[in-house]
């Protein structure tokens, strides 16, 4: 069993990782960059290391300082959380090289899954369903011309090493194809150093349904269900919730097996997230993306199935067996996430870092809060502004909501604006409560000027 | 439905109660004494008024000024929370009277299950078992002596009027029988007005082990499992727990069968309690008393049931269903709850009152706090000295208990003395860990000094 994990990473997730290192008995250390010395995560770890300057390139990016900290605390293990290093297989390598376990997949699976047409081909023959496209890079001109008449558009032109939202662009026409796919090669070998990009058939009304999977190094593959993530800005998520109010039990129970296909496809090892553009409409689902590490909206599944996900990364990290099997998961009630952000909702959205003068989270029963703020915080400017993850839990959709209002309401942040009075009005709008949404639905309907 | 809701109570019950009452769109009425202005229950609630002044007798206790307010705020219903006016039959028959709604069980109910000989006598009519002991009041004592000697010394001499450990004497042979049924008559006439005494087998080896029932005004009475509370200090509860480590399968459903009778048979509405004295070594359980109101760990039965039991109250109240019948309850998992006391545990828990001048209250995964503390909040000296409640689940025991130590050790509460150190000492006590021990734990084990 690891004895001391070193968590390569700031805010509430490196606060997440301490809490069950502390539960299991493991010593933690934490780093930090220079804006980060009154981190909560500094001050709750065993030791606590800078690691660089503000800019995250010299710090959270820095892997030679921070495996320098590993050694230098005899560490037997680095959690990456999410962002910063979590998918950089180059540092899952790393790791491996200079003994020091990484907590994940290996560089091989996130290899894989981070080039999109590798991934793509990877789960076309694996059987997962894929978007009609093109079977790997275009090549010449006249096969995508070719391949979108028959597919008949919309089309989307994606480049291979893109992601986030860039490097991706829509044709509605021929000729909007042809330049398309030469704009987005030239961008993409100047922003990714790959000009290759691919197209499939563009599914313009979706939702974002994701499923967790979980992995051990002993060849069991198991899914904890689903997260529906559709309430996007600009492609970040703002509300997640699980189950999906779009899913019945047999596109629920298909979706769940194909995902462990596409982990199985890939010798998966721990927690991973399969993405799928969910068709509501036709009742079909595509292979998006797969996430190699663990991912913000985790706590959802955390609560309707009980099972503490970042232990389970540790326990398979330590070459422990998943201590459920798929048979022996069960799935009670609903749970929601919040993101509250230092964002001013009314001016668009813009940061709005600054000292937390007053702090109160919401308590009772159903009611979880997964924060590094504390009163007297002072959220700096350089990372992203986060300021806490907010879920609850309820027997049905209905209360986990009602329990949600009810804590935004009682939730004290003084000194910076957040994204609580958003919530509170997007939680209200109708579309939001019959659950009938989808990815469209903060483009389609102005939750703050309502 | 009830559309406003007085609540006749402070500190992290009536706080309790406007969470729930929020996530039902239920209005809120507060009352508050002079010394609880600056109470989070006060700024919680859509009103709150002032009933008097600190003293409990002219505030809390003041039956007139809370009926006024509730005339005056037309609130249709009073939750009287524990403690203060939540056993107190003839409020409770007041209530109706004035056509106000009492949350809780009917005057009747409540009379029959505080008088002790009554209430014992109830019970056996009802099958539910009792203690050994005398058939009523004590008329002469030939019959108690003859009583005493056939059960067996030692045997508890108690005031029918008694209670929270008052009017209890234990006779260990039939001189002190005789001169302490005398003394207990007396001392029992001048305290409660009501000098009788029955007598029972003394049962020193056991643990306290308690039902949660419900029963709605349709005839539905269900049981939520037990809750183990024998960790205790001069009788009052520190660390309660679900489900008992104690207990089998076949005594929980026993006894679960066992709670349901007492209910029915005071035609019991709403969320009760049945404590019970287990005999564990031989395996029996015996009925000790029902608290008619809703407990103070309540929350753990919450925790593996996922059943809301303020909403439960509320909605019998409004005369609806139960929304669960007994087929239907679950229980996942394991929940502990810890009671934070504004006490110095090295200073043999001397109360200690003042300014919290810092407060962060845990969060994670399974960590749930219920209080009504905040940062600057000062803890008056007049009324109970709990400052927060911390309830912790996991999926085993093993698992709620390393939560509850990393909670424990994460909760910052400065400028007062916390029970906070005694628990995480009595977490990692051998016995409290093996989950043997009686309601004489405190007494044979120095926590604070090993």
């Amino acid at each position: 069993m690891i004895k001391k994990l070193l968590i390569a990473n700031r805010g509430e997730i490196a606060v997440r990782i301490i809490r069950a290192c502390k539960e299991l008995d493991i010593e933690t250390v934490a780093v930090f960059s220079e804006a980060d010395r009154e981190a909560l995560h500094v001050q709750l770890a065993d030791e606590a290391y800078c690691i660089g300057p503000t800019a995250s390139k010299d710090s959270y990016l820095n892997f030679t300082n921070i495996i320098s900290v590993a050694k230098l605390t005899e560490s037997d293990a680095i959690h990456p959380g999410y962002g910063f290093l979590a998918e950089n297989a180059d540092f899952a390598e790393l790791c491996k090289e200079c003994n020091i376990i990484f907590v994940g997949p290996s560089a091989d699976a996130i290899s894989k899954m981070g080039t999109k047409d590798v991934a793509r081909e990877t789960m076309r023959q694996a059987g997962v369903p894929i978007v009609p496209g093109s079977k790997g890079i275009i090549e010449n001109i006249d096969d995508a011309k070719k391949l979108a008449n028959d597919m008949g558009y919309p089309v989307i032109i994606k480049a291979t090493a893109g992601g986030g939202g860039k490097g991706i662009r829509v044709a509605q026409d021929e000729q909007a194809l042809i330049k398309g796919i030469e704009i987005t090669q030239q961008e993409a070998a100047t922003a990714f150093g790959n000009p290759g990009v691919y197209i499939e058939k563009y599914i313009e009304d979706f939702r974002h349904v994701e499923i967790q999977v979980l992995a051990d190094t002993h060849g069991n593959t198991i899914h904890l269900g689903e997260r529906d993530c559709s309430i996007q800005r600009r492609l970040q998520k703002l509300i997640e919730e699980t189950p999906s109010p779009a899913l019945d039990e047999d596109i629920r129970s298909q979706m769940g097996e194909a995902a462990v296909k596409a982990a199985e496809a890939v010798q998966y090892t721990g927690a991973g997230t399969v993405e799928f553009i969910f068709d509501h409409v036709n009742k079909k689902y595509y292979f998006m993306e797969m996430n190699t590490r663990i991912q913000v909206e985790h706590p959802v599944t955390e609560m309707v199935t009980g099972i503490d996900l970042i232990k389970e990364q540790i326990k398979v990290a330590s070459g422990e067996k998943l201590s459920v099997s798929q048979d022996e998961v069960t799935f009670n009630g609903w749970s929601i996430e919040c993101r509250i952000n230092a964002e001013n909702p009314e001016k668009n959205f813009m940061p709005s870092p600054g000292r937390i003068e007053m702090y109160l989270p919401p308590g009772g029963l159903g009611v979880r809060v997964d924060s590094a703020a504390y009163p007297g915080y002072s959220i700096p400017p350089y990372y992203d502004s986060m300021i806490a993850k907010l879920i609850t839990y309820g027997a049905t959709r209905e209360e986990a909501i009602s329990r949600m209002k009810r804590a935004l309401s009682e939730f004290v942040i003084e000194g910076v604006s957040t994204t609580i009075p958003f919530h509170l009005r997007l939680l209200d709008h109708e579309k939001f409560v019959s659950g009938e949404f989808n990815t469209k639905f903060l483009e389609l309907h102005k939750v703050m000027e309502s």
